[in-house]
């Protein structure tokens, strides 16, 4: 069997949810994954890096790129860009390695539909409550912000179900683990064996 | 969450990828499972035990069967009738255990359409060489028996692609604990998990 290429992995999920650490914790924990860095037009906050955290890019850059189809989804907030760059997610897919990509729900049905090989996690902490706690417990928030995230997060929650998988974020460690287990799991799809079962019935045709 | 219903797994093969053994390892290796057991007109094998091979029943219980909608699926083949109880396959996916139901390619599919949160799963060799190896080391077959099995192996090779999971059933043991780690990832499907999203939902907007 040829070498198998990677699989898109789009994980969505509240603010609050512990994507991050999650992807931190997925990423150094096993082999085989690479994390997809968006790119953006607005300014690095304090300790932002480039090319960690975005590639800060200028908008005429940014206007060239749309124009030349080198984002795989991108969109507009408050008058600053933001885009997922192919070039970098299909590279690492051929060379095996299973994307990961943080985006919003929007941005996340955009892909699927691109690249409907890839699967959809949507993470979410246990219940409300806890998603109240762990952005409280944030201290540097204001009292409005977390109401603006609890409101957006009640908006997202109507696009959950469009998510192939579901990932209750309780543990860190068993959260890290079963995305793990859900990602390698996907590669026993139909859908990404295409090769191999071509090879089969051309062998048993043979026969 | 209220205690999670099983889910269905519809596992097909060729004749000769090891499905039996396979089935096997699995419910003696792991909790949770259940085998579907089928029903059917045709006369015991030696060696073959009522319920646990087969349900053998008469050709009028199993038209009255029929006309009362106790079958998920059946077919007749060659004067006999095959079928697949519903009742014993919903009590147990209702009690929480993960229904295994071993069944060729067209009532693989008729059980999807009524089951769309089912599985399917479709077990081989790693290639149609090894297939035929393990045809012949049965050595009980006569030589037509072998190049029917091989040549339906063919037929059933252009649907495959219909299925969910592709498992290579090379390693034994390694194809146990994949087909269950496929089945436990299975339960963290959004479409298995609507109890959990309409619960955070009604929390969030209550917040």
């Amino acid at each position: 069997m040829s070498k198998a290429t990677g699989i898109l992995v789009i994980v969505s999920g509240f603010s609050g949810a512990g994507k991050g650490t999650l992807m931190r914790e997925l990423l150094g924990q096993y082999e085989g994954y690479a994390l997809s860095v968006s790119a953006t037009t607005r300014c690095p906050r304090e300790g932002e890096v480039d090319g960690r955290d975005y590639f800060f890019i200028d908008r005429e850059e940014f206007e060239r790129m749309i124009a030349g189809n080198e984002f795989i989804e991108h969109a507009r907030y408050v008058d600053n860009y933001y885009g997922t760059p192919r070039k970098y997610v299909e590279e690492q897919l051929a060379s095996g390695r299973n994307v990961i990509l943080e985006i919003e729900v929007q941005g996340a049905m955009i892909v699927k539909q691109q690249y409907p090989d890839a699967i959809t996690v949507f993470v979410t902490p246990p219940d409300a409550a806890e998603l109240k706690r762990r952005l409280e417990g944030r201290k540097t928030e204001a009292v409005d912000v977390i109401t603006g995230r609890l409101k957006r997060a009640g908006e997202e929650s109507e696009l959950m179900m469009m998510y192939d998988y579901l990932l209750v974020n309780d543990d860190l460690q068993e959260s890290t683990k079963k995305l793990h287990d859900i990602i390698t799991n996907a590669h026993a799809r139909m859908c990404v064996n295409k090769e191999f079962v071509s090879r089969i019935q051309k062998e048993l045709r043979a026969m």
